[in-house]
Parts: C-alpha cells; sequence; structure tokens
C-alpha cells in the first residue's frame, strides 16, 4: 500500500498581546513549526522524531516520547477521541526556538493536529473513523490545547488560539465558541524581536502575584476594552493608548535584558503603537502603524540587544497572519 | 434686563454594565435629572432648590448648599475654570431617586453643565468669558466629573459618561479623550428595575475586597473583551456570553432583596441575554434582544420583588439611549 503522508505548518504567535493576559493571542509571519505525519496503519504506535534543527538552538531538551511532546500529546488526544485504529510517525521541524515566548509548544501541538486532520481526508474508508467527515478548527483547537496541557504542563489557548486560527484571538473556557477572531486594521504590522536568552515558561508564571489590585484590574478593562474597541473600530490612536500591561509586564520585565532600553528605544520610532512582552518572554513585540515603522521599530530594538551583548533575531509581520496550513 | 434661564435634561444610567466595573456605563430612556438655571449677572453667588419632588422619594438627604451638591459642585467648577463673571440659581428637579444606582448624582450634575452651555450662548458679550466659543462635551464632562467628585465624594465617570454622551460608553483615565461611545447592535433593548429600598453607594464601595485574584482577573478580562466585541459586531450571543460579573456582583447582591430569584426569573424570558447590579444597585438590570423580550423581563422581575414585599419601578429602553439635551 501507499504510504499515507501529510505535513502541516504553524506559525509562532505572540501570547497575551500585553493588553490580555491569558485571553488574547497574536499569529505572525516567517516563523513556525513544522510537522510532518506518516501513517501506522499496522499500529497505534506513535515515534517521534526531530529533522533539520534550526541554527541557533537544539532540541534536546524536547521530549521525543508522545506522552511528553506537545505533538505527540495533541495526536494521542485525537487518536483517542477518534477511536483511530492508525499511529504515526511524527516528524518535527521546530523553527521556533525554545522558551523564546513565541508559542513554539503549541505551534508543534497544532501542527501536529492540522497534518493529521490532511491524512484523514485521505484514509481509506475501511480505516477513516465513521463519527468524523471533517474535523472541524473547534475540534482541532481542543485537542491541541490537551497536547499543550499534557505536554507543556498547562493549557493556555493563547498561543493556541491564533495559531490555529491566524490573526488575533480571544480565547476563554467561558464563550461557547472558544476563539473569537478579531477584526484589525489595515496597515497594522507587527515586530517580533527574540533576544538569544531563554526564560523558562513556568518560572514566568510562578513570579506572578496570585492577586491583582482592584484599582489596576479597573485600569487594565479599561485598556483591553479599549484595545478590542480600537481594533473593532480601526482605531490606531486607541490601539496605542491601550496596548499597554499594567498587570504583567512589571512583574515579568526583569527577565528580559536591557528590557527599559528596548522599550524606550521601540517608543522612539514614529508610527510605534506600542509594545510589550510576548508571552513569558525573553520576546517582545510592538505594533506599528505601517511595514515601514515595524521595520525602523525591528532595527531599534536589536540594536539595543546588542549593546547588551545579545544577537536577536527579528520578525515583520502584516496583520492579520494566517494561521496553520 | 430680561432674565437669562436655560434647562437641561439628564437621563439616568448604569454604572459598571455589569461587566465593566468603573469603566463602562449605559444611558437609559424614560427617567433622569431636570436642573433649570437662571443666570444672575449681578453676582457670582450660586442658590440652590428643589423644585417637584417625585413621588416615592424625598430630596431631605441631597445637600442644598453649592458645594455639597453635585450641580452646584459642578457649576462651581465650570464657574472657576472659565472665570464666569455670573453666578445662577438652580433649580433641579430630581426624577431620579436617591441611593438607587441609577447615577441620580451623576445625571444632576451633567444636566447643570448642560444648562450652564445653553446659558453661556445667549449671554450679552460683555459677561461672555474670552476663552469660549463653545463648549466641548470634553470640558462638560471634566466639569460634571468634578461636580460629581466633590458633590458625591468620588468622581467615577461610569454615571457621567453615559449621562452626558449618551449610550454605552468605555470610560478612563488613561485615554487621551477620556470618553469612548460604543456601537450597540440594532434591537438591543435594556430594562432597568428599581425596587423601594436605598444602598447606600459609599457602603457598597467598602464593602468590596481590596484585590481580586489573577484567575478572576483573566476570566472578567476575557468578559468585558467579549462585551466590547459582541457589541462591536453585533453579536447577541456573544453579548450574553460576555454579561457577567465574576468579580463585583459577587461581593454586592447580598445588599439587594431577593437577588438571585430576580436574576434567575430574568434569564428565564426568552430574548433575555444577560442580567447584573446597576451601579452599586439596588436597581438591576438585564440586556435583551427585543423590546418585547425587556418588557417580559421587566415584569418577572418587578413579581419577583413584590413577592419580597417591594414596590419597584421599571423603565425600558431602546438602545443607545440619548444623552443630556
Amino acid at each position: 500500500m501507499k504510504q499515507l503522508r501529510s505535513s502541516a505548518f504553524a506559525p509562532a504567535s505572540i501570547g497575551n498581546v500585553g493588553v490580555g493576559f491569558d485571553i488574547l493571542g497574536l499569529a505572525i509571519d516567517g516563523v513556525g513549526d513544522t510537522v510532518e505525519l506518516i501513517a501506522n496503519t499496522e499500529s497505534r504506535a506513535m515515534t517521534i522524531s526531530f529533522s533539520d534543527p534550526a541554527v541557533g538552538f537544539s532540541n534536546d531538551a524536547i521530549p521525543v516520547d508522545a506522552k511528553g511532546n506537545t505533538a505527540g500529546a495533541a495526536l494521542l488526544t485525537l487518536q483517542d477521541d477518534l477511536k483511530l485504529p492508525i499511529g504515526f510517525d511524527v516528524r518535527i521541524r521546530k523553527g521556533i526556538p525554545l522558551g523564546s515566548g513565541m508559542g513554539g509548544s503549541a505551534a508543534s501541538a497544532v501542527a501536529a493536529v492540522v497534518a493529521a486532520a490532511k491524512i484523514l481526508q485521505i484514509l481509506p474508508k475501511r480505516l477513516r473513523p465513521a463519527k468524523v467527515a471533517k474535523l472541524s478548527l473547534e475540534q482541532l483547537f481542543g485537542y491541541a490545547l490537551e497536547g499543550e496541557r499534557l505536554g507543556a504542563g498547562a493549557a493556555h489557548p493563547d498561543n493556541v488560539a491564533p495559531c490555529l486560527y491566524g490573526g488575533l484571538t480571544l480565547s476563554s473556557p467561558l464563550f461557547t465558541e472558544p476563539v473569537k477572531t478579531l477584526p484589525l486594521p489595515k496597515g497594522l504590522c507587527c515586530t517580533l524581536v527574540h533576544p538569544d536568552v531563554r526564560v523558562d515558561t513556568k518560572t514566568a508564571r510562578q513570579i506572578l502575584r496570585p492577586n491583582v489590585t482592584l484599582q489596576t484590574y479597573v485600569h487594565q478593562s479599561a485598556l483591553v476594552a479599549g484595545f478590542v474597541l480600537g481594533c473593532s473600530t480601526r482605531d490606531f490612536e486607541l490601539i496605542g493608548e491601550s496596548l499597554r500591561d499594567l498587570v504583567i509586564e512589571p512583574q515579568r520585565q526583569h527577565l528580559i535584558p536591557a528590557f527599559e532600553n528596548t522599550k524606550r528605544a521601540a517608543y522612539s520610532v514614529h508610527g510605534c503603537l506600542g509594545f510589550s512582552i510576548s508571552g513569558s518572554g525573553p520576546s517582545v513585540f510592538a505594533l506599528s502603524r505601517s511595514f515601514t515603522a515595524a521595520k525602523g521599530v525591528a532595527k531599534e530594538i536589536q540594536a539595543q540587544f546588542k549593546l547588551a551583548g545579545l544577537d536577536s533575531q527579528a520578525y515583520i509581520s502584516r496583520l492579520p497572519a494566517k494561521g496553520a496550513m
């Protein structure tokens, strides 16, 4: 029988987007993880391997047993839920550095389930699960999120959602539809800069205070409301005034070398609307009015990291960026 | 010289709108305060009096010295800022009961400054302040807010903003423009029911815990973001799922007799989207898909208050409702 295979690419993403801790996420262009699947029609076993590790970082820290890996765990969840009679050889090509705050664990999980959805379309009838004609994005979201939970220790939708759906997403377990995609004004561009240091996501979460003062809560609510309104009404001024993080950034910024300098440098660029930490860092991001401004912001931020002795990679995206495919 | 007079009406409003403590506000129809001004061209003195007290409540508790009254304090602020050479005889007709959670103190302040803006238009040139051709809404907002601060002890924009601007407002000192008016979907209607009990605003604020847990903060951020998105994209489902208060309502609901029953009764009506406390209570409000549903909700809520031995007044508004005029 002919080998059944598929592959999918899932983009990096910015969790929190500064203003919406654990609820907002933004897909970006130009960097992501690719997962290739080869169907194992004889057994339900999963094997994980890595191909072509990207330059500049190692995959050593990523577990290769299926349960401990977000891609593998997501596929096990899908396999279990659909009572799939087959297994997969999973080949992961990481484009997103570990511990970069760019949603790498989410991207592997999302690429894996999107690749699986593709393979299901070409499975011979006798192997295809009866209950599923075509998997919905919502189903895939559930599998990938569970993959993140099992493989990375916590299920935070703020990377899985934009990575799968693309664009700017709002996600919360409180809504029936777990992911909403927000409108974005034409011209809005994103700069993401990843300095070559690693921040451990768990540490970055553990340092957070368990409470927010009522006053800060009120202010940050206004900011998230203003940000959503600004995006919906295509109001650059309001987006700029709203893109501020009074809750998390002050607690995490010390984890990022030269943070204050990169922030100041970003804002110095005409057309820069706002700047904050991407996910739990160390990557930082900015939104700008134009591609030119976004490029200028990248240059300024990289110069500051350089002064601090750090190499960095910059990614510039016209928004909205596409989700996994 | 002919007597210079003007009058303005300012509507009641719903502070917080359940989902956005201290930042969202909603103007309603059919009830409000009216302020009549007679210019005193000989002196800068302010005198305050009440006319036609509405049935069912007394004005005894409202101070009649200008500084201690929100209308008087707002006018003093305006007079001072514009270096106005005149004073006013201020006649307030309260339509909004004291301590009702319907934004009565804001309405008096707003009606006063709107009436003052009208009188400035007809002042003889020698009395008209040089610096002002026509007062902006933003200026009036500042005066009315200061009136609330001086007269009511705290400047919370969530009633002043909708009362002056109309509709659903987002306000925060963090934004350059202090008030944003949100789009509202066609058909959306509001029910406000005021039971005949009084809740002291200061008490209702003092009982609030000074902190919010990080988890509750995340959830409530998602709700306020969802509410703004739902309003902006005219998505009734999302408005309904988002109109929930996890922070303040649980702490204040015991101040309102039969709260749980009124809430359950409101949600039992087909077309009811959400229900919560208006401002600091005891008034409660609901948003519904249609005028018919909003009327049904009013009936159900009033029946529950009646069972608890309370008379109540109900107000139904097609949204957006107009601001002061």
